[in-house]
C-alpha cells in the first residue's frame, strides 16, 4: 500500500481535512468503491478487534450469548412497530429481486434487527423459565445516509454490536440498560481514554420505538458532540405487536420486557479525533494493537546485524512478558522514515536500539503524547514500559478530561446560551420539559439535548429558552 | 428456549429429518422468519466461534490481515468478469432503492467480494513493494436459494471467511493456493476430526472466474459428498479488467497474479452430520465450547449441598487446567434429564458426582462417542480427562476414516460405476479428461467429479464411460 506522506495540514487549522488524512493515512480505513461506504483497513480492524474483544468478554461473563440473524428482513416485519418502520424507513436499502425474480415482500437490508430478532424470540420463549433471554449479534448495519460520508462517522454502513434482552420485569430491564452501559463506559473511558457524560435521551431523540434512551457523549475537539454508545429500555413496544409473552410463576400470561443496545465503529472515530495530533494519530495503550515499535539505528553492516540482534531480543521479552511490541527490520527505510510513519499510525511507544546503546547496556524510550525522550537500563526495560505506558494511558485520558471540563458551561440565559453553543461546548442549562422547545433551541442554535444526566442536578433558573417553570438540567450540544 | 423432547428418528432410518431435529433440538440452529435463512443460535455460534479462532490465529500466524469491505456492491463492478458475473448473477439479491429513492447502478447484497475488493486493490498495489497483499475478510454472503433451506449446508445467506491475496508471480499464488488449503485441512481433520480427500476441480466445477480451484471433498453417512473449503489460483483473470498492476524490480509494469479461498459454516454442518448418532450431536473434544459438563447427583438436601460443593471444586479444578467444563446445577431438572439433553448437545464427556463419589474420592465419567462408563480418582482426574479427551478426538476421526476408506471404491466398467454411485460412495475411476464425457456423466448417474487428486495416480483403465484414452483418475461422488 502507498505511504506517501505525512499528514499535510494542521488539526487545529482544517480540522475535516486532518481528520480525512489521518484515516486513510495511518492505514484505517479507505473510501470504498460504492459513495458513502468505507473500507475497514487491517490497522483499523485490528483496533476494532480489540474493542469486540473487551466488549465480547465483557458481556459474556455477565450471561450473554452471541447469536447471528439475517441480513435481510421482510418490509412486513418492519412495519408491525409503527414509530420503529416510520424512523427508519428514509433510509432502508431494498432487496426488490433475488436473481430475475421480483419479490412479493420487499426486503430491507439490515438496518437494525428489533424485528427479524423478536419475530424469533416469540416463538422460543414461552415461560418464565425462558428469562431472561440475553443475546448479541456482532453484524454490519446499512443505513442509506444521503450527506457527506465521514469515515467512522457517517456511513452507510458501520460494524456494530446490537444486544437484545427479554425479561420478566420493567425492573431487570432497567438494571440491563444501566449494566450494559456501563460495561460501555468501561471501554470507552477506560480503554480508549475518552471521557463522557452519561445520561437520558429526551423523548425527542430517543431510540424510535424505545421506552427511554440511555446514551454515553463525548465532546470532539471540533466542538461537536458525539454519541458513543446507547442502551435502550424496549418496554413493551415490541413484545406487544410481536407477541412476546411468558406464563409466569403465577401461571398467567404477560407481555415481555426487553432491552436493546449497541455500539459501533464510530468509537474509532472519536479515538483519532479525541487523541491525534498534527503528526497523526495516537493510540491509548490499553486499544493499541501495537503498543512499542522497535527501531533498529545503524550505519554499517556489522552495526546492522548486531542491533538487529539486539532489538529482537528486545523484542520477544517485551512479548513474553504480555506486550505488544513490532520490530521494523524493513532495510529499504531510514529511521527518521519509520519515526514518522509510526508516529502517524500512533504507536504509543518507540524503542530505538543503536551502538551505543548495546555498549551500555541501555535502550532509548521515546513517548509518541509527549515526545519525551528517556534511556532506560536494559535489566529494568519491562518495569519501566508497563509505567510508561501506564503514564500515557493517563495522560491521554486526563488531557480529554480536561478538554471536556474546560468545554462544558452553564448558563440561565438564551443570550449566553447562543454564544456558548457557537463557540463549540456542551451547555449545561434549565429546559422547560416541553419537546416543541426543545426543537425550537435546535433550530434556532443548531443544539440539541444530548442528555438529562442520570443523578439529577438541582435546578437553577427558569427554561433557558422560554423562561418557564424549568423541570430538568440539560446538556445540550451540536452534534455530528 | 422450549426443550422438548430427544431426537424421535434414528439416523439410519431418516437422515434428513434427524439432520434438522439435531441442528434445531440441540440448539445450534433455528429456522428464520424468512425463507431460506436460518438464525446462528449460541450454541451453534460458540462452535463457529472456535472455528473462527482457529482459522484467523493460522492465517495471521502466516502474514495475513483482516479487513472489511461493504455489503453491497455495484452491478457494474460485478459485470467487469464475465464469467464471474453469469455465474453469480441467478443467485444475486439486488437493492434497487434506497428509502424512496430509485438507484441507477442496482446494488448486489454480496455474493462474494472478489469485484468490491479488487477495485480498491488496483488503486493500492503500485510496486512490488506492495506484494505480497494478503487480506482476508469474516463476513457473511447471501446468495438467493430457490430450493430447500438445509440449515448450514443449503441456505440463502451464511458466515465464511473469504481470504483475497495477490502476489508478483504465478508460483507464488500457487504456493499461498496450497497454504490456506493446508490450514483448512488442518482444521477440519485434526480440530472437527473430519477425515478429506484433497485435490483439484476440473473446469467445470471450479470457480467462476479462476484458473483452478482446489478442495477438501467429505462423504457425509449418507453417501453424499460435501465440499469442505475451497482455495482457487485467479491467474490474472481479474487482474487484468481490474487493473491490479505493479512496477516490478525490472521497472516494467505486471499484472499481479491472485488467489481467493473460503471456508464457511457448512463446516458445522458435516460435523453435525459425521459424528452425530441417534441421541444427537458429538462434538469433537478440540472445537467443543463445552468439553465436559458436571451433573451433580443426590437425594436429600443436605447431600445436594455437599454435591454441589465438590462439583463446582471439581470443575474449577478443570478450568484452571485449561479445559472448558460446565456444571448444570439446575435444581428443576432431574439428573437423567439432564443426561439427555447433554448428550443431544454433544458435549463429549459427562462428570458425576454423587454422595458415594465424595466417600470414595472419586468421580464417575461417561464418554459421549462410546458411552463407556469409569470411575476415577480424584487425584488422578486431570491426566485422566486430558487422556480420554484425546481418545475420544481419535475415536472420532478414525470412525469417520474408517467410513470414508470402506466407502471409496475403484472401478474400471461404467455399469459398476453407476451402482456404485447409486450406493452412495466416492467412485474412483479413469476419465479421458473431456468436459462434454463429464456433464453425460453427471446427467446420467448425477455424479460429478468431486475431484482429481494432487498426487497424480496411476491411470488403470480407459475411460469410464466413454471408453477413450483415460488423461485423469478422477473421484467421483453426488454431492449436496
Amino acid at each position: 500500500m502507498s505511504k506517501d506522506v505525512g499528514i499535510t495540514v494542521k488539526k487545529n487549522e482544517d480540522f475535516a481535512e486532518w481528520y480525512t488524512q489521518v484515516v486513510t493515512k495511518a492505514g484505517l480505513a479507505d473510501y470504498a468503491g460504492i459513495r458513502g461506504f468505507i473500507v475497514l483497513m487491517p490497522y483499523g480492524y485490528s483496533i476494532w478487534e480489540r474493542i469486540r474483544d473487551f466488549i465480547d468478554k465483557r458481556i459474556k461473563e455477565v450471561g450473554h450469548q452471541n447469536a447471528y440473524f439475517p441480513a435481510l428482513i421482510p418490509e412486513s416485519f418492519l412495519r408491525k412497530e409503527a414509530e420503529h418502520f416510520t424512523g427508519f424507513v428514509p433510509e432502508v436499502f431494498w432487496v426488490t429481486h433475488a436473481g430475475d425474480e421480483e419479490l412479493s415482500d420487499r426486503l430491507a437490508v439490515r438496518p437494525t434487527s428489533e424485528t427479524i430478532a423478536y419475530d424469533s424470540y416469540s416463538k422460543w420463549i414461552k415461560s418464565w423459565r425462558d428469562l431472561p433471554l440475553l443475546l448479541n449479534f456482532w453484524n454490519s448495519v446499512l443505513r442509506a445516509e444521503i450527506k457527506m460520508t465521514k469515515p467512522f462517522i457517517r456511513t452507510s454502513e458501520y460494524l456494530w454490536q446490537e444486544g437484545h434482552t427479554v425479561h420478566a420485569t420493567k425492573e431487570e430491564a432497567d438494571k440491563e440498560v444501566m449494566l450494559t452501559l456501563g460495561i460501555y463506559r468501561e471501554l470507552i473511558e477506560d480503554m480508549l481514554a475518552i471521557p463522557v457524560l452519561a445520561g437520558r435521551k429526551t423523548d425527542r431523540d430517543k431510540f424510535v420505538g424505545a421506552l427511554y434512551t440511555t446514551t454515553l457523549e463525548a465532546l470532539m475537539p471540533d466542538g461537536r458532540a458525539l454519541q458513543m454508545g446507547t442502551s435502550h429500555n424496549l418496554g413493551q413496544n415490541f413484545s406487544i405487536p410481536f407477541g412476546i409473552k411468558y406464563i409466569g410463576k403465577d401461571e398467567k400470561e404477560h407481555y415481555a420486557w426487553q432491552t436493546s443496545w449497541g455500539l459501533s465503529w464510530r468509537t474509532i472515530g472519536a479515538l483519532i479525533m479525541v487523541h491525534g495530533d498534527d503528526k497523526g494519530l495516537i493510540v491509548p495503550p490499553k486499544i493499541a494493537p501495537i503498543q512499542i515499535v522497535g527501531i533498529p539505528i545503524y550505519y554499517t553492516e556489522d552495526e546492522q546485524r548486531l542491533v538487529y540482534k539486539e532489538i529482537e531480543e528486545v523484542s520477544r521479552s517485551l512479548r513474553q512478558a504480555g506486550f505488544d511490541a513490532h520490530v521494523d527490520d524493513r532495510e529499504q527505510y531510514t529511521p527518521g522514515w519509520k519515526f514518522n510513519e509510526w508516529e502517524m499510525k500512533g504507536v504509543p511507544l518507540r524503542i530505538e536500539v543503536g551502538p551505543k546503546d548495546i555498549e551500555k547496556k541501555e535502550v532509548t524510550l521515546v513517548r509518541r503524547d509527549t515526545f519525551d525522550r528517556a534511556r532506560i537500563p536494559k535489566e529494568r526495560l519491562i518495569d519501566e514500559i508497563g509505567k510508561i505506558l501506564g503514564e500515557i494511558q493517563r495522560n491521554l485520558f486526563e488531557r480529554a478530561k480536561r478538554f471536556l471540563d474546560e468545554r462544558t458551561k452553564t448558563t440561565a440565559t438564551y443570550d449566553e446560551f447562543k454564544k456558548m453553543v457557537e463557540s463549540g461546548v456542551f451547555v449545561k442549562a434549565c429546559w422547560c420539559g416541553d419537546t416543541a422547545c426543545e426543537t425550537r433551541i435546535k433550530e434556532e442554535t443548531g443544539a440539541d439535548i444530548r442528555l438529562i444526566p442520570f443523578e439529577r442536578e438541582e435546578l437553577f433558573s427558569k427554561c433557558v429558552r422560554c423562561g418557564n417553570e424549568a423541570r430538568e438540567v440539560a446538556y445540550f450540544g451540536r452534534a455530528y
